[in-house]
């Protein structure tokens, strides 16, 4: 029996959400760095939960945000991601297969428990992340199905992953298997402090030619490249990573490609009530345009969609019927 | 050391709400009773949940969300009710601490699990509810604090827990401590199937003068009564229910109080998201200005626009800053 042939699988942090409302003075007290991602421990993390308020849990964990905005829209997908197995998990697994996406990595017993994300959420809608990676730290390279990547058109990567040992091991296997396949490589740098410590990887991943797409927010783009311009860190990465998406929240997005250099707004929101899962988001419409062969312009405009509609409601799974939108739109 | 005064305490099911949107088509497929709630096995839960979609977790549990909405206003509070040793578990402890509600019942250990109800929510706002019991039924008469009661103005029970045998001795036992210290006890119907099972202990409490404030919807009040005409329904009950609460959905509520009929009007609401906790949270607002005194029609208001509230977006446990929209609505 052939493998099954996915538009895109991804490799990620298997997390759920705890989002909770916060004002900026807690922020402060509790010294988080606004707008930012920080690891956290099981104490730290349990510290942090006492702190905030009322909370809702929604499934997350970057790629798996993608992927969820991806199936959403039609697209074939595959997860590979590590839960234990307890509650957190069977809800991560519920959610991730319910919304058609394949999920076969074996929950693991034991500790650590699932990975959350705290997600204290200000008035302006931006978000701050504490994140315990629990059980997503231990997806063994075992997991990674090379059969599957081979038929696959995408290979997705988030960055986040990249910090733990084992984890880092089956991503580096699962490139190898997407590149003498004919896979194309898309990876995601998810946070600046991931590049402090991996940077060097990155850059090696990139001058060796493994990555096909990256994406990067700005300040990623510098911490990657040293270049604090974004026109600088662009050219920085010229004719070494084939296709670049850098994300700039309200000022839009660019990508370059084939020489070129392709801008796009930031599409209007009403009221921004949570940002979490924008850059995910972003990517989700992007790479749903570029597996389908669209022009740049037009996948940019379909990630700018598709992360204005993550931002408007808590949480980063989407809430709208996502192809009506984009055709809507996209007219 | 004195025991600490509460304005209310209850005693609930502590449950997690477990919600995803649906569609009509999807409650009639699953044979659901629309708008109306299901207790479910474990195995009937794993059936529903795997045709359920993506979902979202909110605490829930109805006596726990009332409670929540009045510590919201200021009340000062206190949740009796069994969780399981589990993640489920936390989420709720968690999200009943930080509404400031104290919360000393410990979590059992071992199966079943906490406590969760599927809701799923038609494009109406509509929720049709399954909820699986779990530990909640599992409450022993000995977590009652007598003397907690004693000193407390409210003693609020939720017709649910009148279901499985352990709570309802606890719920026995609380009774009586309240009417011996002249703790007043509110009860809430909560849904037709109790009546339909325990209509007789029910009328029998109502007869023996145990009930000072009666909360029922309409058809509540005729599965009670066997008084199909709201009007007959309320006369069935004059001189035996001191304080009697009927919320109508749309319709708005009355109260009978010293044999007069107050009425309210419904709070517009610009759209229903999810009528979760509608029920809930008028009992909130009500007795949040009964237990300060106000006068009737005053009560009502508070329960109208804590409903109205709660119904405008998912979750059964309150968004808004519920002091300051009184302030607004009331003036």
């Amino acid at each position: 029996m052939p493998a099954p042939q996915y538009d895109v699988i991804a490799i990620g942090n298997a997390i759920v959400d705890v989002m909770a409302p916060c004002s900026d003075e807690l922020i402060e007290q509790l010294g988080l760095n606004r707008g930012g991602m920080m690891l956290v421990d099981a104490e730290q993390a349990d510290a942090l939960y006492a702190a905030m308020g009322p909370a809702r849990e929604i499934s997350g964990g970057s790629a798996a945000n993608t992927l969820a905005g991806l199936a959403a829209m039609g697209a074939r997908c595959a997860f590979v991601g590590q839960v234990a197995d307890d509650q957190l998990g069977e809800v991560f697994a519920h959610d991730i297969r319910v919304a058609g996406i394949a999920f076969d990595t074996p929950a693991r017993p034991g500790e650590p428990p699932t990975a959350r994300c705290l997600i204290f959420v200000t008035p302006d809608g931006q978000r701050t992340m504490n994140t315990f990676l629990g059980a997503s730290q231990f997806l063994p390279a075992e997991r990674i199905d090379e059969e599957a990547i081979a038929a696959a058109k995408i290979l997705y990567l988030e960055g986040y992953l990249w910090d733990p040992e084992e984890p880092r091991a089956a991503m580096r296997r699962a490139i190898e298997s997407a590149r003498r396949a004919g896979c194309k490589v898309a990876f995601t740098l998810s946070d600046s402090f991931v590049i402090a410590r991996h940077g060097d990887d990155f850059r090696a991943l990139i001058e060796d030619g493994l990555i096909d797409i990256l994406f990067a927010n700005e300040a990623e783009l510098a911490a990657l490249t040293g270049q604090a311009q974004l026109e600088a860190g662009c050219d920085a990465l010229s004719g070494k990573v084939p296709l670049l998406v850098v994300t700039r929240s309200e000022k839009g997005a660019v990508a370059c490609f084939e020489g070129a250099t392709h801008r796009c707004a930031a599409e209007p929101v009403e009221k921004v009530v949570d940002t979490t899962g924008a850059g995910d988001l972003f990517a989700a419409g992007f790479l749903h345009g570029h597996a389908a062969g669209e022009p740049i312009d037009r996948c940019l405009r379909r990630g700018a969609i598709a992360a204005a509609e993550i931002i408007s409601h808590y949480g980063a799974r989407s809430e709208a019927d996502l192809p009506a939108l984009m055709a809507r739109k996209l007219g």
